[in-house]
């Protein structure tokens, strides 16, 4: 696996390397090749930057700009949040050596610093021959923002590899919740996840196609996902976006700028068992079905009844305003509430969840048409973070049973990952303590 | 079909809606609601615009730059390609009479120069309990320079609509060309086809999705497709963008912006054998599967000769820059010609083809893996607009079936469409003159 290495060459210096962002390209790591020392890139000092975009060093309509790549967290979690998401899950391939894994952990982690400064993973030409070290369809493009965020699976942790007493008791399975009818197990779960998120698509895709590239002798590609327009805000300067059903949706959720909301709901702190997720979350993925033609057949009062807000304005049924506050109890004439109380905006509220919060990073997407009926094949791929997703996602998606929201819906994939935390220096790699390594 | 119309209620002036680009709007007509006489909007003066994307008001980064809309042509073909795809085909429900299929192509539009000013194509709310007239999501969006280009396909020209006399020559099928082994009818052809092109992808996916919706007791989804990043350049000011190869593919191909070329290779003149198509083009989809996996196990020599072309500059292999001229006689130490006979560059050349040319207008896509074989499924799906589809790609393709490149690619869906030409004012709709009617 060594021989083709993507830190092989220099590429730092090629005459047709693209320019880089101000935050600069501070020298490729050589690689040591034997063992699990390899090198990363894209500057050696951590910083206290840990993700938060608020560090980023240029505007994100810049082709360049990028987003910190070391830190206490991974980036992409707490990320301002890009337009387009590529998904994918793999899954180890018989016969792989729990060094063959680690290798492979640690080559991702290199590529995954080369592509956050806007560089290919190796050279896209040689002149020995062999196939290009990077495919190439990024190579002009510039970062946009990329993040790339690995998480590993429940069935990860077995005998396989050494690593069944490091498996977090956080990470056991979600099981079947109510709504959970039609879940195809095909587009759901794996032994390793990679979200790659950027302001261009292609970027994205250029990531996860590289990844698989480079995990071809170890991992399986097990689902893929393209997600092409953000449905939710990470951060209080972006609008809230909307769903396929038009709505804006995940107003009342959390904001990732404040580090103090983001420990208390998003990172894992000491309360966990196992102290190689310290600093990890835990993402939570649904595929959610939107029955768009029924959808669109329903009349404005139900579909507002239903989300518990206005549909042109996001305010809820009791305010003027998206983001005001909402008023459970205010009664019509009729004697009812205002919100209904089966309105998607209450069951979800934490006030109904023993005051359950998640951060919300979703993305809208298509699939084409569902051949069996004629209809849209589009709806949400549903992301969150979260500190323990059986407390958090779980208690709220629990409530949401009784969702109106659930005859126009249905989730087709569900999958729970334990996302470690950020690497901290060149040489650090996915998942190097919880494999017993020093970090 | 007047109950729901969108334009039954005037939006112009809602207190809610997103703000307009200088383009400016210059009101909404009423709608006349019996039979053809449908109201458009996007302001009434043709102008001599005819599509160019020279004659766009605003930088094409802003949300709310847009493309004109009536003119000579139908814009989204020599329009600056956006980076956005979503493309639908059609088929008519059965029992559809004539009037039924003209009124919705009417309906389309009007809800088409709506939305080419970014605005919604109806009320995104309602006091009437009705469903809403828009589905909402694209609601504050803006225009991101939105087109939709309307087609007609063969199947259109029966005797159902009374258009058997109306059919073009150059409509006939292409057949089955030399490479199409694997080609799924149930993702090719169509009644009418649609090609929402956006800077942002929910924008273009709003469009078809409301064309479907304002469609839906006419006609059904018969196949859709995204497209995630465009894999052409139509102006000399675009930068050629690399296919999932990592090629700059179609350097070489014509481009929109001098009317002279276009009028010599896009627009159909006065060859046709049907005046109602005169200023129309035929346009040709191909999805194009790659053995993504394969590729990337080729070494970067055969790559580059495959193509013709160095991988990272994009210079042909007998030069040093992108665009210097091709010398397909240059020779070199072993007697061969440096660029290969049956290289892509050389045998998609027009000097190789009769002069035919064509205005390439494709989009990379992804649809997640190959359930059967964990490989990505991701390509090309390759669009091409011309005068003459049998004289121009056909023709290219022919030569093609000896390109190298088939051993790396599979054609699975390909379909030739009729474009009418563009609406000259408020009133005319996509296939008024083939009807009979006066423009």
């Amino acid at each position: 696996m060594t021989g083709d290495d993507p830190h092989s060459e220099d590429t730092a210096t090629g005459r047709r390397m693209p320019s880089f962002g101000r935050r600069g390209f501070l020298g490729v790591a050589g690689v040591a090749g034997a063992g699990l020392v390899v090198g990363g890139a894209a500057g050696g000092a951590a910083g206290g930057a840990a993700g938060y975009s608020a560090a980023s060093s240029e505007s994100p309509d810049t082709a360049h700009a990028t987003e910190p790549f070391y830190g206490t967290h991974q980036a992409g979690i707490v990320t301002y949040q890009q337009n387009s998401l590529v998904f994918a899950a793999f899954d180890v391939k018989d016969a792989v050596t729990t060094a063959q894994l680690q290798a492979l952990l640690a080559r991702w982690a290199a590529a995954a610093s080369l592509l956050a400064v806007g560089k290919p993973v190796g050279p896209v030409t040689t002149r020995s021959g062999a196939p290009p070290a990077d495919t190439g369809e990024a190579f002009d493009l510039g970062a946009h923002r990329l993040t790339v965020t690995v998480g590993f699976g429940t069935t990860l942790f077995d005998d396989r590899f050494g690593l069944s007493d490091k498996m977090p008791a956080a990470l056991r399975p979600l099981g079947q919740l109510a709504v959970d009818t039609s879940i195809d197990p095909t587009i759901s779960g794996g032994d390793l996840c990679v979200q790659a998120c950027s302001e261009d698509p292609q970027v994205a895709f250029h990531a996860i196609r590289n990844f698989a590239r480079i995990g071809r002798n170890v991992v399986t590609l097990r689902w893929l996902q393209e997600g092409f327009g953000r449905a939710s805000a990470t951060t209080n300067s972006q609008t809230t976006p909307r769903n396929l059903m038009g709505f804006k949706d995940g107003t009342a959720n959390i904001k990732a700028e404040d580090p103090k909301v983001a420990d208390a709901q998003v990172w894992v702190g000491d309360e966990t068992d196992q102290a190689w997720m310290k600093g990890g979350s835990y993402l939570v993925t649904r595929k959610i079905r939107m029955h768009i033609e029924a959808w669109d057949s329903d009349d404005i009062t139900d579909q507002q009844q239903i989300f518990g807000r206005y549909k042109d304005s996001g305010a809820p049924l009791t305010g003027e305003a998206e983001f005001d506050t909402l008023d459970f109890a205010k009664k019509a004439g009729d004697g009812a509430t205002v919100i209904n109380r089966f309105s998607h905006i209450r069951l979800a509220h934490p006030d109904n969840n023993g005051g359950a919060q998640i951060l919300r990073r979703g993305y809208n997407y298509t699939d084409g048409i569902d051949t069996r009926t004629g209809t849209l094949a589009a709806g949400l791929f549903f992301i969150a973070f979260q500190k323990n997703a059986h407390e958090q996602f779980a208690r709220i998606q629990n409530s949401l049973a009784q969702d109106r929201l659930n005859e126009y819906i249905t989730p087709i994939s569900s999958s729970l990952f334990a996302i470690p935390p950020g690497l901290s220096k060149i040489g650090d790699w996915y998942g190097k303590t919880m494999f017993g390594y020093q970090s």
